[in-house]
């Protein structure tokens, strides 16, 4: 516990650097500031860089000419913390327990981006760092990484490298050495659904008067089939099929269809017909309701028809499929089920486009070989449920492929309450990104 | 303005008394001890009675056996005021525009049953009551009268009486002379939709575990065809179809659809096919969602596929639907909808039977003869797509027909924000009491 690197964790933690809550910006830009203090302690050249929305912050050490460049991604934002009373402890107040440390963006990113920070840290003390770094970690992930893409297009010259690694992903089991090579793209989507002027009297009024939550549910409703495919008109006509070695990789994974249930808490799994859950989460696009409102939510009951609703819809979008598009069939798709008096007022959010990376190349194979050396074992190949749009951007813009080493637990409740992360992944990506940037420079 | 009736009337409108939120006990205590004093003023004999919920204020004029008895009933709770910021004026700060007062309860059901107050309380002063009066006005109308059916059981012989009054009905138009014949009954339930054990990653899970909301959308989406005819097997059972002459009084009302469409602030009514807007809301049965929740709601947007979700949903019933009944068939129904890896937990809330009665009876002409001595016209028949469950308690356990004169305006925004009632419809409803005591004193 006395350990400064666990200390160094906590510290970070501790900052409530929510990017989608517009009052949590004084919170990001101190918890960039103690990014940027804790590169240039280490000898970085470092700097904050300002976007549009939260700064980027940018640390390159000492340059060489004769070494590869390894660029390193993270974020510092994290998801918003609600329902808060749901955790077990504050979630801007990091606990250690289990061998566990508790907190909003414990794992995501905060503990996986810091390991790479402090293997780098490592290294230079020891005067043994393989390749030049640039760490490039950004204040936007959780909502998109809007500003990244252009930053990358401002910042290009500075930002060339050879191959670019993150540790932004699950491992297929707990402990086991996992490479991702494909990751869902999203797009999405704010469907606020309007009524009567007012809230109304649901007996004075009810049965001649369409009702907002109920046309919500409805609409809702005709996104799936019975058997969970979307109903989309054109959803999946730009999804490449999985070949049959990715079935295969599927199907050989550690991970299991009974170890998703469980992680998720459920007896019954779900979902798109003659897919296993793997295939489902790596491989199908989906269409997920992601909150919804509308009418009285308080204690007891309140006889009124609403004068609104609203709901919010991600789509996990798998190769080839594109944002843009999708977030157009979708309003297509709502707009004509819209029921007569019923007005819909369509939000087209944040997008990101799927990844896709062959894991035969030469980096991809060195990047097997450092977490076989520090695992102990072959790594499972899988493809990831979530998203990093980010990951596209780099292949466009720095012509440079991402190499998703996964030190996340399947446990560590990323995005929902008592996030967590074993202190055992903690030094283990450190010990990581020591022998990657090793195999990287040697391959 | 100065007039006291006016300042009796704020006093009254200023009192949080919300039945359904607990926190308001206090205020519906004190609003009930207001009401004694002023009724004990007037000098009746009044008690405050306790009941198993909010207590039940009751007022008998001095007794005279020769003359009739009528209850003239009441409630001084009020609906919750929520959404607060939608108000123009606080809710329980009252407030005089436009010739009307704006508040939370004003006209349900304050401002109605403070007119017969004052107008029984002209009489004694005038030494010209030509019946006895008991006052009825319970604390728990809008929480489905809960403990009334039993205290009416156990005060049966202190409420002997010929007849009962009750102003808590909509006129058909702006001042325009209403007797309701029929109410609608009412159930609640609310129905909470368990998936995930905890919040889950939208990326990581989403498209194989069951979605809660998504659950919940479908759930009640499978209430209604696209016709809006309710789905639930056997709703329908027990609907007593509307006679040939209720239909004709129906398309004579004043009331037209296009004035239910204006007051509701919509373009276009919807509702069950073959019925005009007037029936389907005074003689057809409804499942009206009053709220729905689940996931993300704040700002922005959460990657969340959430562990639970809810929909509070209320039935209006007609005659010979029973609220158990009917409650028993939708849980069926929601039970038999429930898709795999989806848990519920159904809550059955208040019921009331739906009301009837003979318009052309001793009493109903007495009470159409005084409308049209104090508004100058033949009154408008109506069914109500309101309830006051208790009605059907009055029948059976005093044996007494309820007389439904309507002093709320179509536009009082009752349940809503901006609650508000004519003080023309206050000084109207002085005048209606003593009119209507005078007519069934003589008929």
């Amino acid at each position: 516990m006395n350990d400064p690197r666990i200390q160094e964790l906590i510290e970070f933690v501790r900052f409530p650097s929510v990017s989608a809550q517009s009052e949590h910006g004084p919170d990001l830009r101190a918890c960039a500031d103690w990014l940027v203090g804790k590169l240039g302690r280490m000898g970085l050249e470092v700097r904050l860089v300002a976007t549009a929305g939260h700064p980027v912050v940018l640390g390159k050490t000492p340059g060489d000419p004769s070494k590869r460049t390894v660029l390193i991604y993270g974020h510092y934002d994290v998801q918003p913390a609600e329902p808060l009373e749901a955790w077990t402890s504050a979630p801007f107040d990091p606990q250690i327990r289990d061998g566990r440390i508790f907190g909003r963006g414990s794992t995501d990113n905060k503990g996986q981006i810091l390991a790479h920070i402090l293997g780098v840290e490592e290294a230079l003390l020891a005067g043994t760092l393989p390749v030049n770094v640039i760490f490039l970690i950004e204040g936007e992930e959780e909502v998109g990484s809007r500003n990244l893409g252009d930053f990358l297009k401002t910042h290009r010259d500075e930002l060339a490298c050879d191959v670019i690694a993150i540790s932004d992903t699950g491992m297929a089991a707990d402990g086991y050495p996992t490479l991702s090579y494909a990751l869902r793209g999203i797009a999405a989507m704010e469907v606020r659904v309007f009524g009567p002027s007012h809230d109304l009297h649901s007996g004075v009024y009810g049965g001649a008067v369409a009702n907002p939550a109920t046309a919500a549910a409805r609409l809702i409703a005709s996104l799936h089939d019975a058997g969970g495919r979307v109903l989309i008109e054109g959803f999946y006509d730009a999804v490449r099929p999985m070949d049959t070695w990715e079935r295969e990789a599927a199907a050989a994974s550690p991970l299991k269809d009974a170890d998703i249930a469980t992680q998720a808490g459920v007896t019954v799994l779900a979902g798109e017909k003659g897919y296993s859950a793997v295939e489902r989460i790596g491989a199908r696009p989906t269409a997920e309701i992601n909150g919804i409102g509308g009418g009285y939510q308080g204690e007891g009951s309140k006889t009124v028809l609403p004068a609104e609703a609203f709901f919010k819809v991600t789509f996990r979008l798998v190769p080839d499929q594109k944002p843009d598009e999708i977030l157009a069939l979708a309003e297509k798709h709502f707009l004509k089920h819209c029921p007569p008096g019923i007005r819909l007022e369509i939000e087209r959010g944040h997008g990101g486009e799927p990844f896709h990376l062959d894991p035969n190349g030469k980096y991809g194979l060195a990047a097997r070989r450092a977490l076989e050396k520090v695992f102990g074992k072959s790594p499972a190949l899988t493809r990831e449920g979530g998203s990093i749009p980010i990951l596209v951007d780099f292949q466009k813009t720095l012509g440079r492929d991402s190499l998703l080493l996964a030190l996340a637990s399947p446990d560590c409740r990323a995005h929902a309450p008592d996030e967590n992360f074993p202190l055992a992944n903690f030094f283990a990506g450190i010990r990581l990104n020591r022998s990657l940037l090793e195999e990287l420079a040697a391959c």
